[in-house]
């Protein structure tokens, strides 16, 4: 693989802000920073993210994979980032076909909002193979609380998704964003860029189970995704249409399973004992 | 005013599907509908919003309304709701002036996503006037706890996002949807078609106070905004710049007040004590 050359643009990730509390007094609090990147392919506007800036880099390659743009990460040769004017430049090796065509159709979507994501994210998909990836319980306790126990904005000041990528229960990269999908676009770059296919993929987000997080984790070669949150029924016919496994409401040791029942192993005694909730 | 003629397309807003929980046991569970809407103004294909679908005569209203691609409800004349196909057909009095000029701009934002609403939103708000409407303590708390007492497909199923529009603490609706702009731009539709103008207006959300949120408050001629949640930097910028008064992490008798100070009243007691926190 041919790495593209990246910039690493870096940029505070709070800022700190006086509020009023309920008792009228005067406080410090840190809210996330959220800035403005605009993508340039190749010389054209392609599209503004609002993000938090941790990662512009990841981002910016793990958007265009995900939005199935590019195939793999060295079809770009480089990519510059500039928080003075707030523009990721990048530039592909062969260009991108049909660039205009491919980013004109505007699906308004759920997570959160009414964002629109381009059109035609499904194409493709159908034919995926996803790996044999399986999860059980104690991986999922795992991933869990290897969460509970990770330092964040979000502890330090809320609002902001976070997303993790694990390889079964060893957590690989941990990515957190005031927009959930640049979370998980950052992930799709990161992984885009690592020598060695990963190995028992599994991603985490706080969000919910949305039909883009779904079809994205699928273009990312994961096939088993948990939430701490539930799932959107698109999520869930996505998930079943696809084969892949959700996992929901993910806190402790509890969670449910919405879809991909196969690749779920609970012990034959937890399946043997009615349910105890 | 001339109301447009609607029709009454109701669907059901929950659905039930079969999840395996922690144990090994299944159980039936009910997620929340999500359904795509494609709204037609005049024939011309616009966007699709993923929705819930418990107003779409409503929603697609207001979301016109909040896209500022109308001005008044009685610039439609009708918007006929099919939900066999998933289409609002919208028809206009007179048309929308360059409504291909009007979406082409591509902004996607933070609320949770990728998606993005059409640019120029910030358009012509600079210059709109916000009634004078303030706030206290005690109002805060009326509303929290009637969003607490609600009954809700929160409750019943999670994953969707929660808006309600109040006049000072009294509830006038009360509006659900996978996708919480649908929400807003429902209470907005809803809002428009009211004969007598709103006092002393309230918003409130459980999502995040994003810039998009404060926008859409402000087009609606809302000056408060309350959420259980946080506020973003772009929100906070957005809601300083046009003088409404930001309250977040709202809960019991908790909140944070990040914008528009001069319109919370906090009691001289509480202000003369130091915090408590």
């Amino acid at each position: 693989m041919k790495a593209p050359r990246m910039t690493q643009a870096r940029v505070p990730l709070t800022h700190t802000v006086q509020v009023l509390d309920e008792t009228g007094a005067l406080r410090s609090l840190d809210i996330p920073a959220e800035r403005a990147l605009t993508l340039y392919v190749d010389k054209r506007e392609l599209v503004t993210l609002m993000t938090l800036g941790a990662h512009p880099e990841w981002m910016s390659l793990g958007y265009l994979l995900n939005q199935r743009l590019i195939a793999h990460a060295d079809d770009v040769e480089s990519i510059t980032v500039d928080w003075e004017v707030g523009a990721a430049g990048i530039r592909t090796r062969h260009g991108i076909a049909d660039l205009a065509v491919r980013t004109a159709s505007r699906v308004v979507t759920t997570g959160c909002g009414q964002g629109s994501v381009f059109g035609s994210l499904m194409d493709g998909i159908a034919n995926l193979a996803l790996p044999p990836t399986r999860v059980n319980a104690d991986t999922l306790h795992a991933i869990t609380d290897t969460i509970r126990l990770q330092d964040s904005i979000y502890k330090q000041s809320g609002s902001v998704h976070g997303c993790a990528l694990f390889s079964a229960d060893k957590l690989q990269l941990f990515v957190e964003d005031v927009g959930r999908h640049n979370a998980i676009d950052t992930i799709a770059g990161w992984m885009a860029l690592q020598p060695q296919p990963l190995q028992n993929g599994i991603l985490y987000t706080t969000g919910r189970l949305t039909s883009e997080m779904v079809i994205k984790a699928a273009t990312m070669g994961i096939a088993v995704v948990v939430s701490r949150s539930g799932i959107t029924q698109m999520g869930l016919s996505v998930a079943n249409s696809l084969g892949l496994c959700a996992i929901g409401r993910a806190v402790h040791r509890r969670f449910l399973c919405y879809a991909g029942f196969e690749r779920l192993q609970v012990g034959a005694a937890a399946v043997a004992t009615p349910a105890a909730v």
